[in-house]
């Protein structure tokens, strides 16, 4: 028996549906939201209700939006020939911190057999067409097994298309230490190593 | 620049004061919430604005209820001459888990100069009232040093009136390997030790 108040249970079981948040910590919040200012808990709700009535998908390259557009498609500022490629609108967001200043196109995953995902699933169709009007499509997808065999059907897909299609470099994180650095890294950091000489 | 749309920048914001949850794991829960499904997100909303509109304090024993009267105050089955003093709601829950079938009082924290936390601070005036009428009050405060000396304050404080005053016993968690337990705790369990025979 745990006589939670109807109420403080609902909040609880919500919280707990939450990726990485387990019963205990579900709990502990409950218990902060419960003696939390009310004003905080309900700017928390009422921003949840808005994240469901404004947040849509931008028509040109599939990232989250308030309106028909995003705000990155929307920049007259930004170079409308170099198109990166991600998977999800999250990684968007990651790339916007080194101020990479060209477009982005939202695939909304990778191809996953066994997940029943196929080329059908992803935003391909527009990515196409878009490729036609580009100088460069940056493929920027996670380096995961799936997101490899994705990157090569991209490249693929791509081939005929008349744009310059590159891919993320694979090699040792700036500042890490050879020690740390997983097998398949070193073996990919020699495999795409850069020659520092014109010899 | 992060340009998130405003209402997921709120949420995030939102997320990010709970506690325990970082810049990091705000912005994951974010995203979640952007894909799941509308009906869990509305739901947690709801939640959210009901916790902040039902949810009062019990005027017997100032846990939280829906309503003047907590469930378990309201309960005609439990042992009302039993009360078990603990410092927060949350500790209520608990004791419940052991199948405990007395009442409860919470009084709201632990004494604290340094935090300017003092007696008046505490729900005690009516701790003196529900004594009187008591057989048995069972101190279940935390075994922290502000604890320690509320529990001293509530021993010294409820000594005038006619009714069993007890503690939590200290000693050896269950299960506890001697080897892991802290000198503090290995020297609570000696002193506090048990007759095993009637020699």
């Amino acid at each position: 028996m745990t006589p939670f108040p109807p109420s403080l249970e609902r909040v609880i079981t919500s919280l707990e549906k939450l990726p990485g948040i387990g019963k205990k910590t579900a709990r502990r919040l409950g218990f902060f939201l419960l003696t939390a200012e009310k004003e905080y808990v309900l700017e928390m709700a009422q921003a949840l209700q808005d994240l469901t009535k404004y947040i849509q998908f931008c028509e040109i390259c599939h990232s989250i939006a308030e309106g028909s557009l995003c705000e990155i498609c929307q920049d007259p500022h930004r170079d409308r020939g170099t198109i990166c490629v991600v998977e999800e609108p999250a990684d968007i967001f990651i790339f916007e911190r080194t101020g990479f200043k060209g477009l982005y196109h939202v695939i909304g995953g990778v191809l996953s057999p066994l997940d029943g995902v196929g080329p059908d699933d992803l935003n391909l169709q527009d990515l196409v067409k878009r490729a036609a009007e580009a100088r460069e499509i940056i493929l920027a997808i996670n380096a995961s097994i799936e997101g490899e065999t994705t990157t090569l059907f991209l490249t693929q897909l791509l081939a005929d298309q008349n744009v310059k299609v590159t891919r993320l470099a694979r090699g040792l994180p700036v500042g890490g230490n050879l020690e740390y650095v997983d097998d398949l890294t070193i073996s990919r950091s020699l495999t795409e190593r850069v020659s520092v000489t014109d010899g």
